[in-house]
């Protein structure tokens, strides 16, 4: 029977950024192919296709510069928005990327100066983002990076970030907000090299701040498969040690420029594994979008594109599901051994002296065994193709 | 003036694999081209080209399966030619990825019988590093990892692999052995993806185990170059949180499959900033070379390239320091403000209220300053080039 | 409705190659962990999954260095076994690439003894090729190439690979066999770069040829994705300079180790635009899968691969088929004006003085016209999941 | 003795494009950081740096849309700047990427209407080129592609791009100018595959066109090491088979977004093998830099970074030509065969029966015949190293 595609409810939490909807479509050898949208415009058109939240940098809300009385109507204007949408802020975020001063990094950068404008424009939005009720507060470090060598010290740059950290942690303790931050890693682009380029780097990061309990990451699967890595692994990895706090969803077709092509499109084995390790890891945080609708499209392909995010989500969701509750693949997971990896390799009450002097292993015998991968994951395949 | 190569000495601590030198050249598609080396030949070669110590894993040494009357031989006969030679061992690992029993892991195999003997394995190899005064013990898990998404589940991998290191901790620090561990990450081949697949991810998983001050990291350029990700960058953080323990250098030419050209060859200016990077961050370990000397060579190439490994670094290490001693590029430091970097951004008792208290700077006049990267960037590749 | 893999049939033309079901698991890490398989066996189980043709290297039949007897008393078991199964033989091709003989090249090795053995060795095999009934010749040139840059004159390196591919023209003509050669491009792995790196460089070389008509490329799917670029488009492009003699189906991620997974497994999506490509382009010939069955499993595991191998072609040629025939998607093709394409751009009858005199366009008003192919490429996707 | 860096003459040829010293600095994450370049501004600085020539695309020269007295004006401007500074215009190329009509493509657009729109914008530009004196006509198509699969038909695309580059060739010859169109290849971005996407595909290409001897290629080194294949490799490939019309030159490190960096910053060895590439086919046209100077910089470091390229082109020059001079070098070369490769495989005389009856190799022995490579690369990174 053909799967149908369940409709999206606000218990799935699928929010989307104002840059996404918003995003005009330049890109480095071309001008906007689309309008400015309005935010207040952009709410009630995500309230339509299913969306929950909504996030926004500073700078998508508030243009750059904006003195308080504009600031203060547009966050009022905002406001209404929300309430008559009912879209839930679910996260904000900083940009420290595109105004020419961030050129040489924000939090990182050498000159000292820029780092304090920097910090103070962070706190700033951290600020409006506890009034409108946002729990994470994203952190990419598009600029934080170099293209040579020399440019800057990586030792005195993690230092310097680190001291960020631990100054924005202290401001949220101090300041009593609900917040918690999520780093979101990118190997490169802007910039030739960029700190913290995988999920592993930001979690090894996290563990030296002075308040490692309010940091996560906010891994998108584009810029791990950027790096050539597994993205659902990393996710794995990431909720391993407690520290999904955030997703962000795309797609890209491997390592070349940062595609941001919508939610299914690009590695779709990858996002099946990905949306399959989200529930087997229990993660309920919002369900994020974070792609460029193709600057191809008009309007309407925005929120065609918008809309298939959420579509496919829900699509490899039910298979997911449908994937683990077969009785075929439970048996091809027993024929792989899968169940027996959660069990402990040594015994209850053994130690290294037991295991020492234990019965030894033929392994001549065992490695007779075969694994029985490729039937499993032909199941998982014809799940994903829906023939099964 | 032209630079004169130093010659080697053991201060400089080069060390070479038994598995390097003696690679026989056997690849996907083809047979091997070179003859077995008996090892002793290849310490007194080793010792011939400037080497201070020499590395093993257990099966390159004692044939996989030996009875202990051979083994208890073999070893013998190691150790004279160590006395005889002078070399030292500065690091020994475990093969745990050639025999067919290994073929779908080895510490996170599903089944649980292997992981038994895999950590067997690893103990009566300890013993063997411990009695001839290694003090890093390396670990690869080159075959921990999958093809497929449903073949092992990460966070049940994980748990075993933490439940291994912590075991493996227990034995060292139990037997009194001044032995750390050192995890040597890499992102496939010849698994699809590999689990710890960068720096980052190995540091984080670190973090969790029960004695990590016992274990670091020992990264490959080559690896690291594989996921796209700046080699030196990654060492960098790794000396940043104190988890350099050793290094294996080589050489790579981006994405593809594991070249493991000798050091030197490939991305000569990232292998300059490893240099430089070492240099920096005071590494004083082994400087061990981890190359597959070409299949096309007879064992004169062989010892041709493993020369070079040691002439390239002593090389590069002259040029790092001459660039860093230039006063040009001193002057060309300044005017990018890399010194600047190390200057917290916060003043001696600032903190955040006196941050956002603090007269605001203004953006655009920051904006105009030039990052000044390229001049500086241009004096280290003449450096690279010897042209000052 | 669930759709219903069909049956695969003669017309079909499946095949596999004995180097594939045979391949023993032995890696650049490892031993083999599968025994040797009788390529009698092999035909027998190859037709009872619905195989319709096989091949071989000369090497995988016939051990390297038989003498004629043993020669001869193979030959006659094999042909036994092709008219005991009805398997047909599809193509041939020559192992120049195992051996150490050919470690540093065949047809384009600097020792020109080197290069002279191995056109002999073609022409022996070109000669069995011919008495079993292939052809199509395929002709990978693994072993053509370099680590570095100086090993070889890429000029002379054409120069000699001309040299060969005439000479080779030269004989079948002269035999009088009905065959016809297809190079198989390939960019790296085992060599550091492999001479012809893509469709594209493979395509340019053969129009310099003596007798190109006899000469068409070979695509596989996972070479063209080791260098980033879309494989089914590179079909197209042979397709459409009418030189795809033959085609190789397997599974790959991106760029990294040469994976050869099944069919199917990998890049889906570029699976699918692949086979969307071979209906479009009307290519008929035989629908080959070279890839190697995990190293992690026994031979049912082989099997089980190749089955699916099948399969997956099957269910994607039923999924292009209905994509294409979708009411919504010829829509959504129309308003993407994709049918536009093939109209020409000049009037009949119009030159550049024409167009230059015609009414001029408006680029503001045509800018205005939005792509509209996230909503076409979503049906696609729908198509796969098998949603529609 | 170290290296004097020559100065550059005419006679070297070097040239850059306004675009690349007038590039703004604006990337997919952030605004401008430079101020418009004034094109005259721009002839005197590179006749300081030591530019022979300067290349433009139209809308460099002459903003998109201008009237045609706008345009005199600007172009009479512009002779002038050229007659004051001497510097000659090599080549002139088209805009059809930054305008948003050109958002789907331009000479490949499924939009008929677009298609002929942008014929007639190379048309007119090509009238200009010819008149400024320029001999080479340079396509880039960096919008001729599509990010899916079903978005256009590559073949009805490839039918569409013969049919312009038909139309242009028969314009220039009835136009009689004196012009020869180079295609500049690249795998993808700003599209997710852009067609042609490698030097060979182009190559490939441009022998179905009506007039192949008027059209070469252009290749850019970061386009191809995106594609993770050898650059030199490639040029070596297009000089090989009479098409290298013109060459770009500039820096990337690997498979990811396209970062131009200037010439030497990248991969150093590559460009090592680039310019001995260039010197060994007798390649005589200019020398043009298209990098883009890092949007870090001031205009300083404009200048600075445009001034290392032609440093770094003279620096590699002078090694290249060095390495081949050096007697220990030829020896090297001797030892690995390389000049055998320029002796035909067959004797004079000497066809494929000849071959068949001469007295037969031994593989064995010949497979006891190394390689020595090792040592030959060893001494070329020592010349690149300036050791030697």
């Amino acid at each position: 029977m053909t799967l149908q595609i369940p409709a999206p409810t606000p218990a799935d939490k699928f929010s989307f950024g104002l840059w996404t909807v918003g995003w005009q479509g330049r890109d480095p050898f071309g001008e906007a192919t689309r309008a400015e949208m309005d935010p207040v415009h952009a709410l009630t058109k995500l309230a339509e296709i299913g969306s929950y939240g909504v996030n926004f940098h500073d700078d998508d809300l508030i243009p750059f510069g904006s003195d308080d009385a504009t600031r203060a109507a547009i966050v009022e204007r905002f406001k209404k928005g929300l309430a008559e949408t009912g879209l839930v802020v679910t996260t904000a975020t900083t940009n420290l990327f595109t105004h020419p001063v961030f050129k040489s990094g924000a939090l990182t950068n050498n000159d000292r100066e820029i780092r304090r404008f920097a910090l103070r424009k962070v706190m700033r939005n951290i600020d409006l983002a506890a009034e409108l009720g946002a729990q994470v507060y994203v952190c990419w470090g598009g600029r934080e990076g170099a293209e040579y060598g020399a440019s800057q010290g990586i030792a005195e740059a993690l230092d310097r970030y680190q001291e960020a950290f631990n100054l924005l942690g202290e401001y949220v303790t101090a300041s009593g907000y609900d917040l918690r931050f999520a780093i979101e890693p990118k190997p490169n682009e802007p910039r030739g090299d960029i700190l913290l380029p995988t999920i592993g780097h930001a979690l090894a990061f996290i563990e030296t701040l002075d308040r490692p309990e309010l940091v996560g990451v906010n891994p998108e699967i584009g810029h791990e498969e950027m790096a050539g890595v597994n993205a659902a692994a990393g996710y794995a990895q990431a909720l391993w040690q407690g520290k999904l706090f955030h997703i962000d969803l795309n797609g890209q077709n491997g390592p070349r420029y940062d595609q941001d092509l919508r939610f299914g499109a690009g590695n779709v084995r990858g996002a099946f594994w990905v949306v399959d390790t989200l529930l087997a890891g229990g993660y309920d945080g919002p369900v994020h979008f974070d792609f460029k609708p193709a600057r191809t499209e008009g309007e309407d392909g925005v929120w065609a594109s918008a809309k298939a995010c959420i579509d496919n989500y829900l699509i490899l969701r039910e298979k997911a599901k449908s994937f683990r509750a077969d009785p075929e693949v439970q048996a091809a997971l027993e024929a792989a051994k899968v169940p027996e990896l959660a069990v402990p390799t040594l015994a209850e009450g053994e130690g290294w002296r037991e295991l020492l002097d234990a019965a030894p292993e033929d392994p001549e015998a065992l490695a007779q065994r075969g694994g029985a991968f490729e039937a499993l994951d032909q199941l998982a395949l014809e799940h994903l193709y829906g023939v099964r």
